[in-house]
């Protein structure tokens, strides 16, 4: 697929692209100038836009529609977009916002479709009914929100694309070790993150809300499950279990659980998690990087830089579900 | 004063007790004994009985209170109590169970009292609402609970005691720092530790409960406020900040707040907390020792051995009050 | 299942058993006597011999069957037998020991069919020819001895039955995330373990061997990898990798790895290696309390104490595949 | 107040300011530019001479005053002087260092007399007449010099600024819990950081001496009360544990205590110090931001970044007393 | 060598031995007993006196030195005296307590006339004059105390054998490496651990002083050479080095250095200490074990328990200097 | 010595140099630039080629020699130089790269000999033989490599300097403590890092290999052991401790060693190794800097920065060895 991830430093870029983010800065003789970070949905890049005037620093803001002009060159080992020339979209480019963005490579339909089908198969009524409700009162959200602001899932229905594949994991395992409780595991799961749609902005140019920095997503959605609870009228042990599953799914008080999982299935849950976002960073890494070369150093995993072995093909997790 | 913290080895013993804790075992020659935990307002005891009937199984058991006979052993450098003759109480006697337990310094009437001025002078009315409407939800259990299974306030209405004297302290520190909000600080710390009304089983012979061992007070009572806000349909960024105080009070992740405080007041508060419950644990300690003497190791201060100085004289924080 | 594992204070046992280990103690009288360790298929139980003779000390050694009568007692929480009468076996009783001992709950040839089945799936000749060729050197004491001493699959077979079950696991799991090299998977799972045949013992009374304190089984199992690869003259990355995801699978130095995982298929090995250990170290504990009942403080999962749901049925693991 | 703290991004500036640090520097092309941290008594900032003669390097040097001519500009989101013209004080200006040093907001001889106060109230004689001695020789350092180099209580007579507020606090405290010896906390607190005047080169311009490199302050400070114990001819337990206090105030080995507190006024100067020198950093943090808004990551709050809330009005410590 | 070291389950014993220290107790049925800790110059033992009378409690007391007569046992795998018969020394036994007692396998008076030999080779006169004044002031107590109550040298004399054996150390180091500063390696390592006679509390039955557990060895001797350095008016740059160096030797703020070693000849003579600690402390752990046989776990090294070869002759350390 | 080592900021440079290390880049305006690292035997320095042509990058590479004339500046505090001209070597120079590469202050030829002493030295014929065919398979790169990428004896024959210097102080100390095995400590330290050889790409332009990064030298040594015990067909338990030796001299897992040492050799074979490269680097930091003056901060000794004293005459560790 070309795009900015497969530039290379020398190459002439000419197509359109969405700006993220935007800083004002001065050079050193006092002249304003703007870095850029621009993304199309393959990846990003950053430009500096030189000598700018004020009517570009109001056109040129975050969430607007680019078309750039310019060459790729490397600083400090990193690539930059040089530009030589931009302008802001017009109607004749015809050109939407949702081509630009990266999203799950599954469709929102089919998503709600896989999770549906795990809610049916959830046999308790109370973890049943408490499961869809929650779902349904954060359904336009859940399913397009990224599960991350980086690191892992950050991007567009990124929450949901996680939580489908955890939920295959956890069928397969579940058939595996059958002393597993599956009505805990699909329920727990489904709700785990649902958190991230309050602590996050929304589904494009995320950051943290206030609720997110003060409370963050875990004890937000322990209060939505208590609070959904006294709603719906329902009682009993169960539930004091899902908050917990959803409190210990960090696993440890220094990664944000004051509880460790003290349920089977709330230490299976988090193992889950972790597997299948480790898989997703690891895939994205090496996809960047040529048979025989290591990645760059990965911040969420302790700094290692992975090696992608020249005599075994690495297919792209994400290619076969895409067509 | 007399009691069982003031025995000496070689000392009669001949009073009242109150049964903490039974545990039943069996003599390597297969014969049944009980280990019996006795206390009364000053302190408690172990003791074994040896040869026992079935009959005595059923008696003595936790909750019961029973006059006992012996004499004061050491056993591995512990005070223990041998047991001549023990019989559970009668009418006659006229001893009532709340003469043998261990309570806090001041009347409940006079804690009200003192919490009630304090939550007056909460000036935002979302949050004095919130912190009235949550104290009667839980005053009974709140002006009874012990603030813990031990360490520190670990007796009756020990929770409310604790209180009170965090109040007293933010009053005096808020006047040396005018930048203080006191109406975070008193609706903060009325409700800090409020979730050991449920985190707990009761008054006397406490112990976890289920919620209490699964989520903890600090998210039971995060949830608490969520909930009583919503029923009262109060809003505002406020309820935020007073869920966020009550989540980070531990102050670290490790010691069991998922957000470290990022409010002023929320820090302060921590502060408090410590404060109050090292001064509560050091005095008690120092009070069993004499001066010249180290204290035992204490758990809750990393280990240490505190040292009473011979020259200082060393009154116990809670004499001035009994009276 | 009738056994050790369900006996309860007060009842009386009278069967054969196996003496798992012997320590010779003195009483504070200075007559001698022996706690034994006794075992059948089910579990242990400790046992005290008082008064005993110089026979009883020639007779009652590690490894010997006896028959024994006594009683369930508890001491300090924990179940103890009191024994009533000894005696050594003889040919008329017609006891087994291997009838006497913990094993995996499936048959070593089924384990031999489902291991020969993933090695011709590997597809990679060296990996494939260098698997086989270590297979068939420790064939014997790999399909015998167990993965550990004590904490995970510490029973007869134990080794070979972590590695099917992880096996299995890697397959679906490579289904799931078709970026997975099945070669590498299948390889590494089959040799990461493989080292204990020379760090233990033996299949029964196991403990280390001077070259399992002193090197460990990561490290014996490179070197072995190494060995194997020159004798068959084997060239290639994929060896090197191979013995890195060896090296690795216990993923931090303070563990027992000096290199984190850096290749894909060796983060994933160690994830399921942990989660197939997991598994089996919950269930076990889970199966031994009723529902509504914490399991006792588990030393490999960090000293908590599980929680076994009232509401929900956890049947155990092994119950299916035993019949 | 106006000044360097309140400046904004296109601010035009005019005013005169102390050099406090100078670095020479040289462009890519060979040219000499000065890199200054120009302050005033609201903050500083930087400041690059580009292109500067022999003459600039003589004459912009360390404590010089001098009038500046420039524009606020921002560089890597941190705001810069960008100076038009820069020149040396001449006699009309008539400007003095003191008004451009940010210091305490008490004047020395207030807080001369509140020490003073407190010394009068150590009862015991040793300790009264030691800290008496010690503040006599070093009275004048301690009252000019700041308490740190940065993070808190980092200007001009700061030392003896955190010790009043510390005093005052103790007295507080001591009130609400009268079992505190006050001779060993005034004393204590007195003492406590007096090492810091030998520690450090200064009241402006502070660096670390070579004794505070090779030393620190409290081995500095514990040596002067021996020493000075022993010109006194003074002899006591009380002087051990003196020198225990100031020897444990930092609390643990690893901030710099090889002792920890084991006496109970040792424990509670620690947790003073920490409460006031927080204070003295959240206050001045909170006081740069808008309410809504975060602070910096704060380097000595272990990088936290604190909310400053909108419905809720800060007024700033240092304001009352400033009149 | 005969003696309680070399004891073995079984052995009769019959000799004179030194009572290191008593405890007191009482049997479950009321009855007193004695716990003792025996000791000749090989090793100690524990011993019980049962049913003991009031004279026996006032006869056996610590430091006093008796005949016994007994048997050895095993209890919980370690070796106990069951005592037959016990009773004080008189003047025909004609026993010295000296004769009891370990201490350094080279004489006072050897050891005295190494130090001397590297004072003088001290150089720098302020050093000189400092170490000796020092070493004349604490002589008595320097050449007699032990250097530890546990762990190394911790038998009579030990302080000064282990400086002994540093100082060689240090020249043969100093040889290999001539940029050393032998005249800081000889006066550091001589006065680095002298502040252990006031730690302690004296060469026999050694615990620590109110001093050494308030303020410890290393600030106890920063302050002595403090104190001597104004004693002897000596001043220069050498003497705070000398002080950073002991303040330094136990190299981490964990360990009780509150700086880091910042000048060579420290950093080396922390290295040297641990060197020669270790050395003591593995020969006599290894001299109690057979070739082929591990050590008990020994705590001063992480736990560890060390292996024996069997193939290679380990003679004692202190055996070719005690002829 | 005059060089690269010995510039300082103004002086004019006119030597040879080679090219370590180079970096294209991009200004901002876009041209290409490079930066290069130079270093002559003495040291090296950075400097930047601006308005490179196509032909200089392809003729600066690195390995290079290359004439250069230029200025020393300074570039936020660090030596930088400003390149005037540059030009490759041609024959007429005469230079050869060893002149220009720092290597160990001994010849080859010394440290074969020396080393050969010691091997003669080893009695234990299994690990005579053993270590002779290792030295003898690996001469080559062990008497040219360095013992490290950078931190210590990062120049040509690092590896050999280091090992000698290590053998000469083993002897020393096993002089001191006679109870040590040579025939461990020689063999052990001969093979302790020899790994490296394989670990590390070659003698210069020095970086990790494949095997080096997912094995590390510990591991590769310790195959290379058990390999060329099996080519020899030697046996013993000494084969295993060697192994060990070299597998447990990073001490802890968290520095490389999977095992902790075990046996007293070991222990001490880790300490010396410390102490040679702590020596190592510390001569070389103090080297650079004036008595009087600190150190800049030295990753490998914690980030500590070393005062190098005004009183004490520091002679370089290498010169006496130089002549």
């Amino acid at each position: 697929m070309s795009g900015i991830s497969s530039f290379n430093e020398g190459d002439k870029v000419n197509q359109f692209v969405l700006i993220k983010s935007v800083t004002k800065g001065t050079t050193s003789t006092g002249k304003p100038f703007l870095t850029l970070i621009l993304q199309d949905r393959t990846g990003e890049i950053d430009a500096k836009l030189w000598d700018c005037s004020e009517q570009d620093i109001v056109d040129y803001a975050a969430d607007k529609i680019v078309k750039i002009h310019g060459e790729i060159t490397l600083y400090r080992g990193k690539k930059q977009l040089r530009l030589h020339a931009i302008r802001l979209t017009n109607e004749q480019d015809n050109i939407k916002k949702s081509s630009l963005i990266m999203s799950a490579p599954v469709s929102i339909e089919d998503m709600v479709e896989s999770i549906t089908k795990y809610v049916f198969e959830i046999k308790n009524p109370n973890l049943q009914r408490l499961t869809r409700a929650l779902l349904k009162k954060h359904h336009e959200a859940f399913f397009e929100f990224p599960a991350a602001v980086r690191n892992h899932h950050e991007f567009m229905s990124g929450l949901a694309y996680h939580v489908v594949s955890m939920l295959k994991l956890a069928e397969s395992v579940a058939k595996l070790y059958p002393s597993l409780d599956t009505d805990l595991l699909y329920s727990g799961i489904i709700l785990h993150d649902m958190g991230k749609v309050i602590e996050l902005s929304g589904p494009t140019a995320t950051s943290y809300t206030l609720e997110g920095k003060l409370l963050g997503h875990i004890t937000i959605m322990v209060n939505e499950i208590g609070d959904m609870a006294r709603q719906l009228e329902l009682d009993g042990e169960e539930l004091v279990i899902l908050q917990h599953i959803v409190l210990s799914h960090h696993s440890k008080p220094e990664w944000g659980s004051p509880k460790p999982p003290l349920i089977k299935e709330a230490e299976i849950i988090h193992m889950l998690d972790n597997l299948d976002a480790k898989m997703n960073m690891m895939d994205r890494a090496l996809e960047k990087v040529k048979p025989g070369e290591f990645t760059e150093r990965l911040f969420a995993l302790d700094q290692r830089a992975l090696y992608r072995p020249k005599t075994i093909s690495i297919s792209s997790q994400m290619q076969p579900e895409r067509n």
